[in-house]
């Protein structure tokens, strides 16, 4: 029965790290898509989102299945863990198919005749969350906690490339359109960064059984205090 | 034992109740903010945030505490979907946030002169959540299941309201800033519906242990074929 339950364990963990690269290519794909005009890239991006959505159910399904065997403490934080990973790399699937999706209304349209940083932005982001998962498989919480600060870098950027955007739909209102649609690829861009930011705090809950993810909250204490005594 | 492990199961959806109920209010002033200009009431919203960030960690504190008890799968499920509910209303109330963030802004400003149908969509991704809850609370998974349907009303209205937007933009560039601020919040209004959808996709895997998120994948199959065979 433990032996079986460790295979299990570890099924589960390699299904997120598999996850997690069909994410990271979807992310990738996207953006390339997005600077290189390509439709049938963005296109392709949209298809492949069914591979990580079947990831995401079955990586629960697994779960659940092992959350049934009453594992130790640990066990149980790496078993939500996993869970809530799982829904993080699934949305960043989704953004980058939205990402993917102004990609292909783009490519269809005359170049905006503005260059903001949108890759740098993409390799910000990417490297959190490709950094997050390193973290999670080293079980390494020092480094999960050194990456949460990186996702200020990213909202900054976001701002900056806003205000350039806005800037420019004053001055040119027939680019206001395709300035709409690189709005919403750089806030999800924005976003997995916060995904990222969000699988970096699991992997502290993981390593440490510490909730940071809203700080200045005292994990658990108002809790206990209306929990009957057992 | 089994009777604290009932009463503390009870403990959960109480807490989930009472988070959702603070969720709906956040989001009811955020747009009574942006309506009616109200840059205190705005403030408010963004002040009350830290009240579903302490009920996000304690549901999650709890439900860890819960899964440690090896409960039967029906507790699983409901332990598990309580996570995942009270995480989806936690994003409800950083939507809120960002929605009375964009009241704040403009509220400083003077009015932009278009009509746009925010109040509607702000009924419409509230009664969702509100039926989503209700289905929670009943365990009426078709009651849930009807609601889903209706997060395509919430996007074609995000769509009219964009177009909406877009057009007043290309007319009056000096409306440009304010107008982005109103696409941001129609925006988190409809992801707000989005979450409303969750919590109802959950509601039908507590019921009928279905995954239906992902509509097309045949649930657990593959996870099966891989798994050794007990």
């Amino acid at each position: 029965m433990e032996r079986h339950f460790d295979h299990d364990l570890n099924e589960l963990r390699q299904r997120l790290l598999t996850m997690a690269s069909h994410a990271e290519t979807a992310v990738n794909r996207a953006i390339e898509a997005l600077t290189t005009r390509n439709y049938d890239l963005a296109l392709q991006v949209k298809q492949d989102d069914a591979v990580l959505d079947r990831c995401e159910v079955e990586i629960d399904d697994l779960a659940i299945k092992l959350l049934a065997k009453a594992p130790l403490a640990t066990d149980l934080r790496l078993v939500t863990a996993a869970m809530k990973i799982s829904q993080n790399l699934e949305r960043v699937g989704d953004e980058a198919t939205k990402i993917a999706k102004r990609a292909r209304d783009l490519s269809q349209e005359p170049p905006v005749k503005i260059q903001v940083d949108l890759p740098r932005m993409a390799g910000l982001a990417l490297a959190m969350l490709k950094g997050a998962l390193d973290a999670f498989v080293n079980r390494d919480s020092t480094a999960a906690r050194a990456l949460i600060p990186q996702d200020l870098e990213v909202d900054a950027l976001n701002k900056q490339i806003n205000r350039e955007l806005t800037q420019y739909m004053m001055s040119d209102r027939d680019s206001i359109p395709r300035c709409l649609n690189l709005m919403v690829a750089t806030r999800s861009l924005e976003r997995i960064a916060d995904h990222a930011t969000n699988v970096a705090e699991d992997v502290v809950f993981l390593c440490e059984a510490q909730d940071i993810r809203h700080p200045g909250i005292n994990q658990g204490e108002s809790v206990k205090r209306n929990l009957p005594v057992p």
